[in-house]
């Protein structure tokens, strides 16, 4: 590893996330990398002091930063060189998953960060196999972790478990959320049951990339007819994705693509 | 099982794969089911004589059969109650992947059933990791089948291979295609250097789903320079997904959910 601009081996600098509560405040330029970040950049990159790396902490703050020392192979002590962040995004889709006991989520997870999710939130819906476990598994921001490493995200997405089935859906419609001023600009359902020649069940793109949006997709099956009622009473608009089942997880990066896609329509329309 | 109105546990009726060269013809509406669609028939549903069960050959044409009788495990006579078929589409995404050794490939299959794709190539790319076989694989088909199954499509992708990198795919651009009439609509290569400030580079999902259009997808790390080049000087159009590099398998997503949620929005606009 060397800077930035002279390795031409490496296309992108690799990245490393340091939790937000280690960065470098104002008054100092100092950072320490600890545990398997560290242990990869020591072990694994063999980084040298003078070595330049890439940090982020996912919630917007990013930098480049020299290897100061190494002290043993699990902790590297860092100087920023340059600091920057990125506004947090205040559009986009929140999506609410029916769970699943599925090898797709970790997938999902991955594909979330990619195409620049605000949140996901799992449910334990009438048809879910199992139920999500009561808080969010480290696993699960690990694996994000990852995903925006590989893409170069500088959010994360809000993970959370919502307890209560469709009545803790309609108590989260309600909610501004964490970091997030004012409440959601649209809530929607995805509903087999929509109807495939009303226009109201086509997702409009546009709407989906303004403002926070929360989608809420059932698990495989679907929700059932109570749920989908209940949703509705509360402002839930139904979307269908087609007259054919989606799986879960299809379901759930079409709706991601087509945010990610309005979104840089809308950019190209302003420039 | 039984007949389709009549049970309420199974939302939807079972469907088996028979092959195009085995459906009945005019004059006779017997069909055999051999092998392991008829051992999952008669071992894992264990059904009986007068059962009813969807076929499809994934060349458009299913119908509702009759279980008259089995012979031993792997067996089952069938007689067609109905007959009906799909028009082959004409509209739609030819996906000409870089080849990588990835575990994702059967999920890239399987999304592509789900989605409409009308078929998948598959190409050695100068940053691919491995080539292709040199035929299509019978598991990839298999995985095609399985996807139709599980989402009720009548149609399965074409799957091919195209020899030769990038002359190949020049090629495979001035052919019609196995079962198509006319050429490509559009020829596109997704290219990280597509100029992000170009409307040209932002894909237009209409024209996506209008006739039949190739889009070239690199391998992980994306094409080469002078692939780009060659692919520019043989009229493929450079599209960007965004700032961001998405992995392989959710840029093929991507595409083929805008080109499906284009085919809706037209369907709308018509009805």
């Amino acid at each position: 590893m060397s800077g930035p601009l002279s390795d031409t081996r490496m296309p992108r600098l690799n990245s490393y996330h340091l939790p937000p509560g280690l960065w470098p405040g104002p008054e100092s330029p100092h950072a320490r990398l600890e545990g398997p970040e560290a242990r990869h950049l020591l072990g694994v990159l063999r980084a040298k002091p003078g070595d330049t790396l890439r940090l982020f902490d996912g919630q917007g703050r990013f930098g480049l930063f020299t290897l100061a020392s190494a002290i043993g192979k699990d902790r590297a002590d860092l100087l920023a060189q340059s600091l920057d962040s990125e506004p947090r995004p205040t559009s986009g889709l929140v999506l609410a998953l029916g769970w699943n006991k599925s090898s797709r989520r970790d997938w999902v997870l991955e594909k979330a960060v990619e195409l620049d999710a605000l949140g996901l939130l799992f449910w334990a819906a009438a048809r879910s196999q199992g139920e999500p476990p009561p808080v969010v598994k480290d696993s699960w921001r690990e694996k994000c972790v990852q995903a925006a490493k590989q893409c170069g995200s500088a959010w994360l997405p809000e993970l959370g478990i919502v307890a209560g089935g469709v009545e803790g859906l309609v108590r989260v419609a309600a909610e501004p959320g964490i970091g997030y001023d004012g409440g959601y600009a649209g809530l929607y359902m995805l509903d087999e049951a929509a109807p495939l020649d009303s226009v109201d069940a086509l997702p409009d793109p546009l709407r989906l990339a303004t403002g926070k949006n929360l989608v809420v997709i059932g698990p495989e099956g679907g929700l059932e007819r109570r749920e989908a009622e209940r949703l509705a009473r509360a402002g839930f608009q139904a979307l269908s994705l087609g007259p054919r089942p989606l799986r879960w997880e299809t379901a759930a990066l079409y709706c991601l693509g087509l945010a990610h896609f309005a979104a840089r329509t809308r950019e190209h329309s302003r420039t």
